[in-house]
């Protein structure tokens, strides 16, 4: 493309919303001019679907559940005076709560004001708030984060012993929408062992974020915990960043929360519009739509040049993949739809796989977010920009990387977008959140699924729950085997406890090797380690 | 299949390597009896050209290198004598510089102990020792770790902030085999400032790795720095974690340094056995290409149960697409090579996109990591293993959910491979490095091409290059540019400065957007966000 081209398809492509202080720029995706009338019918469907969405329909029909998460950032479009008292009600208490931490009126037990928090949550209860309490920490937050988000136990002391002296003085905030999500009850529990081991009443440390009728939430009640905190059904984990799951982090990072969920209504508003070339979550949604063929057969690399987006790509990973992983679509026709995301951060990642973008496998295309000023208001860092070389500073080199590589991707045919944001703080994350939520939900609309629900999960767990169910069973086989009796291969040892189902054989070893290496009270006969050889028996 | 099929297939496809305390399983990758014979000839010719890398054949021809990460575990391997020397000498500096530096017997210019280590790097010089410091961290280190890995001015401003006083007693480690690598001295700058700023003596703090005859060797040298340790020409910076760059870190870390390079050694030795069927490399390997039909047809997504092995998807990510990311094989032909990895960690990820690996795009098939013994000594968790249920623990529910969502994708025919190390420990995680290192050289012996280059990150060099002295013509123009005068259109300017060539105006738009963002003596005529219409003048 020759130059003259080149700078008119940027002029064309490129758009700037003021209210937001970002841009877009879908220049350098090679859709042709007669991509917009094709997509036109599917477009105007979504903007309807959505219409419909947010007026509080039933979206989610899998779970019989309205899709709320637009209402937490403006309450006045709640579909009823209930629950937009609840929305209201609930950021009352957020920001009185933190309020109360943050200035001793809440003390720990030790009578001193509470020092650290710990996270405790998995999925959609971790990544929003492990992605605010980094992209937006102050320099000097009154309170250090602490995140438990899986049922590691060695992950779990790690951040425990950590923690050690200071668990006197330290807040745990339980995530839990249902209640019942076993990672976090077992962090739960693992954390409140530590707390008893050291004599400290984990009750006056505990916070829970729950739905009001949750088994977390009568553990939280009849244990007189300091604060429950509201979460709704019709806020799925994904997008429940500016439910008290996350607007706490905020609050009790002490930043500024009304800027954050300000920054997101700012962002509903714009991309209300039914127009699918202004709209910017539209025009990211068609663009994903362009690059994958409607099918997500191309990844989406999310490369933010801005250390302190450094968990973007993570966080996208799950609102979009978990969104738009769908076998089905909304007729029940299998589609296996989805959209893989990776990505880290610029310049960094330059040095690790930008070699593979520019040459290999062309199985993606980019996101670059860029960050115009180079300071971050929050790190209060008063200094001026050092100059690294004459006139130069870092950050120039920052942006210099950036576009360097979009060049030479380019070049090669490799297609990218820039998404710009003017400054980094509470109202543009804020913003960034609510444009890919709904660039997803738009997304899903064009091709026809249901984004709210997931039932590829479930799945997993109950498996697991199988899994762990026939570890019991082993190990009361074991603890009434007489000790000097024969050992038993795998296979003998299916037959006694009756399990015949295909694929249990292999469950049944992995177990029982699991159990033999934590020093269950069950051993190897020798050290054999060939599945269909080993033999085991109870240990003396 | 019928679940004794299922049992048989894994009892054959199920290995145990007792002298690496590791087991591989490949009974879900769906590959049929006739695939060993397809691939036998090309397995053969890998191990062939893999026996003469280590010998030390140049083995990039286009920097004209030899190869020789091998022989940093072994050095008796290393082609000859002088090398042998280099290679031991480095580490008998590195074991007692690290030794004198946890002794106090080299002290901070306090008079005290080092306390913390920032380590100053990109891509091979940040991401192993990330994942050595994160993967292997003692519950109490000697030192903090901290990492500076880009050159953005907030995200080292952030960290330095973070130190604060603590600079003082902060050793700084920067390493750049070339030391040209811009990102490095940018922040080496950022650093060195900062201790300026504070009356602080860098050069007492600072430590370079690097090469013997690099610029930054010359400037460690004339600075008087602490130490100089080596990086040879013959280690790529993907493959440097068992150079001084990351035996540092293990030896900072106070931990078992020697273990780490067994287990490294250990992976060679059984690695380099000629059998496709049970050389754990080749095996790899094998997958890989089955998985991917030789192409890179599908992602890699790698899944640890183990909170510290976070990071191991990040390193891989390196390791693998930049070693296979290539446009041309060894003949010179297009052939667009590579595989893509991202993942994060279980069961976390299981909240977060398996909804997509289970029901989404089929494009991936799945590494899970597990680590049978649940407690890691490195911990020094004393605590006998909390029962969250009756008789389960967190670990027993960890290992649930892996072989629950490993049912689950195989259910739905996705794919997937269990790694199994019996520990987690120093010797193992050597031991990981060293198989993956193999395996992806396997790899690019099975489809023919250079794993030792990266001729594609240039590119984006030499452009981020062009970026920046745009800027600085820029800079000038308008510094020599009358206050008074009428501003100018971004097609003016480029005129004026005689920029003519393609993308010229859109990079020279983005650039003096940046400039304007950070009061750079350039402003916006009228709040103008349109790349055609918008003036610039000097600010006043």
């Amino acid at each position: 493309m020759a130059a003259a081209k080149l700078w008119k398809r940027y002029c064309e492509n490129f758009k700037y919303y003021p209210e937001l202080g970002l841009s877009l720029d879908i220049s350098r995706m090679n859709f042709n001019d007669g991509y917009w009338a094709k997509i036109f019918t599917k477009c105007k469907q979504a903007f309807l679907e959505m219409d419909e969405l947010e007026k509080g329909n039933i979206a989610n029909p899998d779970e019989n559940r309205m899709v709320g998460h637009y209402w937490l950032r403006n309450s006045e479009l709640a579909p009823n005076c209930e629950l937009k008292n609840e929305i209201d009600q609930a950021l009352v208490e957020v920001k009185t709560f933190a309020a109360n931490i943050l200035s001793g009126a809440i003390k720990s037990p030790t009578g001193e004001k509470f020092k650290n928090v710990i996270y405790l949550g998995i999925g959609g209860s971790a990544l929003g708030p492990q992605f605010i309490a980094e992209s937006l920490r102050p320099q000097k937050p009154e309170l250090r984060f602490f995140f438990i988000d899986n049922t590691d136990p060695d992950g779990i002391a790690l951040t425990l012993n950590d923690l050690e002296q200071e668990l006197a003085r330290t807040l745990v905030v339980v995530v839990s929408k249902s209640g019942g999500t076993v990672e976090t009850r077992n962090g739960m529990i693992e954390v409140a062992m530590a707390y008893q081991r050291r004599n400290l009443d984990f009750s006056k440390h505990a916070v829970a974020i729950t739905s009001l009728s949750s088994k977390l939430c009568k553990i939280a009640e009849a244990g007189g915990w300091i604060k429950i905190l509201p979460m709704w059904d019709w806020v799925g984990g994904r997008t429940s960043v500016m439910s008290p799951v996350g607007t706490l982090v905020v609050a009790l990072l002490g930043i500024k929360l009304d800027e954050f969920l300000a920054g997101a209504k700012a962002v509903d508003i714009v991309t209300r519009e039914h127009n699918m070339r202004t709209n910017p979550a539209m025009v990211l949604a068609t663009m994903w739509y362009y690059a994958g063929n409607g099918k997500g057969e191309k990844d989406l690399v999310v490369l933010p040049y801005k250390d302190r987006l450094l968990l973007l790509s993570r966080y996208l990973q799950q609102l979009i993949m978990e969104s738009l992983g769908k076998e089905f679509n909304k007729e029940g026709k299998v589609v296996n739809q989805g959209l893989a995301v990776y990505g880290n951060k610029g310049s960094t990642d330059q040095h690790a796989y930008v070699q593979q973008l520019r040459e290999g496998v062309k199985n993606f295309f980019v996101l670059f977010v860029e960050v115009l000023e180079d300071k971050v208001e929050l790190t209060n860092n008063t200094e001026k920009a050092v100059e690294v070389e004459a006139h130069v500073t870092s950050g120039d080199y920052l942006q210099g990387f950036m576009l360097g590589t979009r060049l030479a991707l380019f070049e090669k045919g490799r297609e990218s977008i820039i998404l710009t944001l003017d400054k980094l703080n509470e109202f543009s994350v804020g913003g960034l959140i609510a444009l890919f939520e709904r660039a997803v939900g738009f997304y899903a609309s064009l091709v026809n699924i249901n984004a709210y629900h997931q039932p590829g999960v479930e799945a997993g767990k109950k498996a697991a729950g199988m899994v762990v169910e026939m570890e019991k069973i082993l190990l009361k086989f074991f603890d009434n085997y007489d000790v000097s009796s024969k050992a038993l291969s795998v296979e003998q040892i299916a037959s006694e406890i009756n399990c015949q189902k295909e694929d249990d054989f292999e469950t049944l070893y992995k177990v029982l090797e699991h159990l033999v290496a934590n020093g269950r009270g069950i051993e190897r006969e020798r050290d054999e380690r060939k599945p269909d050889l080993v033999k085991y028996k109870r240990s003396r």
